[in-house]
């Protein structure tokens, strides 16, 4: 039998949020290569001979480009049975699963993958349900960092319409997001910005279009950052506290 | 302490793909009450004493309202410290999370909710990535059946977008979709049809916006099912060779 790579999703920070059958396929694993947005406490699932490899590539640290990467998995492969690459979220959402499955099938080796719970529900673990009958039928799911680095043209008929809308890696193009949205809809549509995910030290901001670029710029939101903007975040339980709160600050 | 009622995510079928932390919720409950989407097998993590209750709404069957539900989950929070809503796929998306748990609230029980891996991320589970670099930049989530009954307007502005598009419960309102999508999008767009999600009796069907209608009446899918429409669906490796022999059906 070929070696095998196994992608598994961590989940969304919370290392109690990986899969079942993600924590056995750790448990086998020879060897497990690791991205910086996965919470390292899930690799205590790991056999004690296992090698464990950082991965990352994260803005401003020393970081692996994907065909780095793409050379370090195939190294694993061919002197381990068992490779796991294990990646923030769910391996298919925004996090190269399919090239790195791709490039494995191209060499000759096994390949298969073990879905994570995606970093795009978070914002029902900060208390706003990412669909809630009567306020939206729909979300849409979008990155703001493009292979262009342009905003994706797709952001004006999401403002057009009721979906929630779910920004992956858009905090530096926050201006630009606010004034698309602020086209179709109104000044005090709701606006949350979840940073560093289900992580102890995560974070919900609340606001409105209106007010949330002045706050971004007084917190200390850090990537990686979800930004959600839909009348859902409106069902958070303080929200309406939180908006007082700003207003007498004068945001 | 006040009795408590926690939603869980049971995933997508694969009852592995449940969350650890799912998995000790469960352990836990005095009461688990489960969907018609959740894998049974699932309930296996349960003490030997727990009481389980199916409460699911399915079309043709027995069905529970959203009523009857939240009439039985007070029932029992009423009597039972650990109250557990297992739901298939994640609580929060399509899946009227937010409802209960503010109906237990507003009656004085505490709340909480475990995520689970939402069904959108099941296309990854039929090798066809949610995301692709160069292929899509966005994917747009939406539900056919509306509180009114209308397919959404939302659907004409994802139609018009490059987004990949997942849609729920769309089988009965297949054809409506694809016309909508023909006036935006060419006839060869490729389009798969997961069937039963992640269950061992699942399937996908692939097809393109041209030929989806014929090939859904020839065959046997059954909802659940998930409408996934875009060229990301083109990237699994049989759909070429699916294509091939559709056209040899003179589909």
């Amino acid at each position: 039998m070929a070696n095998k790579l196994i992608l598994v999703g961590a989940g969304p920070g919370d290392p109690d949020l990986i899969s079942y059958k993600g924590i056995k396929a750790l448990r086998e694993a020879d060897v497990v290569m690791y991205d910086a947005l996965v919470n390292t406490a899930v690799l205590d699932h790991c056999k004690k001979d296992a090698v464990k490899l950082y991965v990352g590539k994260r803005a401003g640290e020393h970081s692996h480009t994907q065909d780095e990467i793409h050379a370090l998995i195939l190294k694993q492969l061919t002197s381990h049975k068992k490779v796991v690459r294990l990646k923030g979220g769910d391996p298919f959402v925004f996090a190269h699963g399919q090239e790195e499955i791709d490039m494995a099938h191209e060499h000759g080796f096994d390949a298969e993958a073990i879905l994570g719970i995606s970093s795009i529900t978070l914002p029902g673990y900060y208390g706003i349900p990412l669909t809630k009958r009567g306020t939206n039928e729909s979300f849409w799911v979008v990155t703001a960092t493009t292979k262009r680095g342009e905003l994706s043209k797709d952001m004006e008929l999401v403002a057009k319409s009721t979906a929630t809308a779910i920004i992956f890696m858009g905090l530096h193009k926050l201006s630009q997001i606010v004034d698309t949205f602020k086209q179709y809809r109104g000044n005090n549509t709701p606006v949350g910005i979840i940073s560093k995910g289900s992580r102890e030290d995560g974070k919900l901001f609340l606001a409105t279009l209106d007010t949330v670029v002045a706050k971004k710029e007084r917190s200390d939101i850090k990537p990686p950052s979800l930004i959600v903007i839909g009348d859902v975040v409106g069902n958070h339980s303080y929200y309406y506290e939180q908006l007082l709160e700003d207003s007498r600050l004068d945001l």
